[in-house]
């Protein structure tokens, strides 16, 4: 269960917001964080293996888990514990057949996506968007509302994280969902002018419901 | 000796001069291209496995080495048979661990590079730029000219491959330079009218000296 349990806070970086993702991903675990997703798309590889690197290093004396979105390369050379993989990254399939130790979250946008992935052998879950976000604009993105990601935690046997638009003020309704796993943040965190406070706001709310 | 011979002809895809990558080196195959690199850079992880997995099977058929630029996850992802690392990709010593069996090239823009890379664990070297090339504008790539890369075929003792701006008019200089494995070009194929025409014409004069 422990990844389970680790899924309940989850911040993603977010280079538009917190260009430093050391310092903004050193203050999220300061703040409570349980996972962190390292999330950046248009840099050299050196340069996200590098801060993976460090973000490895932060991540292991926090006893948080450490995920790299859509590049399986960079998560293993990092050592990370997982990848995260949408509809654009890497088929779940291949991903899992290369790195059969690797944590595989799947990033989903529907029903039909949630069962697919759990089906190609996704560790978990990252379902949304429940609310409308401005952090991704990818074309692939759907707003499944609290009703969508509730027939995802219904249907679905592995952990399921929530993401899309959650913040403190409405992360309630998410976690009220019986079953969810987590929440995913990332402007909620990446953008707060304090990112330490922000991730402690909302692992208040997480641990009022996931203990 | 089989990674030596299957680098004389040496030939990388690009987007913006062939936008159909596998129309384009299943041209080079027919001509006689000897080894090819698919080189993606703006695309989704999702069309580079998709594309890779076509040259895999392509390279198969006409027996040439397969090798994905940059991205370790897509090689290994489409069974390649080697990846190609530069000063902005992973450390070569992050990918001879993750994948002790890939063929790892390096790519190097000066003597030190070359003797940093070998030392670091590279099966071959990609070397140049020999002469002004308007493929790769990268900052950190530098001409080297002949006599650059003549230093470094003398200093190392893996394969080295000559690049930049090399085209059937040049071609027999970089050759005539003992101990060259062979040439890699970009636009003298890919920007070609006729690209299988015009590897047939490369592979012609790379024969003469490499037999």
């Amino acid at each position: 269960m422990r990844l389970r349990e680790k899924l309940k806070l989850y911040v993603i970086t977010d280079r538009k917001l917190c260009g430093d993702e050391v310092k903004c991903v050193e203050a999220a675990l300061r703040g409570g964080a349980t996972s962190i997703q390292l999330r950046l798309k248009e840099a050299p590889t050196s340069e996200m293996v590098e801060i993976g690197k460090k973000l490895r290093r932060l991540t292991r004396d926090y006893d948080a888990l450490f995920f790299v979105d859509d590049r399986l390369d960079v998560a293993l050379a990092v050592d990370a514990d997982g990848v995260q993989l949408g509809p654009e990254d890497m088929p779940i399939e291949d991903a899992r057949r290369i790195a059969p130790n690797l944590i595989i979250g799947g990033s989903v946008y529907s029903l039909e996506e949630a069962i697919a992935a759990e089906k190609a052998g996704a560790d978990y879950l990252g379902a949304g968007a429940v609310f409308p976000t401005g952090t991704k604009k990818d074309s692939y993105v759907k707003i499944i509302g609290l009703d969508g990601l509730r027939k995802i935690v219904e249907t679905v046997k592995i952990p399921v994280v929530a993401i899309g638009g959650i913040k403190p003020e409405n992360a309630e309704e998410v976690l009220k969902i019986k079953g969810v796993a987590g929440i995913a943040v990332v402007s909620a965190v990446m953008g707060a002018p304090d990112p330490e406070e922000a991730t402690r706001k909302l692992r208040a709310i997480v641990d009022k419901y996931l203990g």
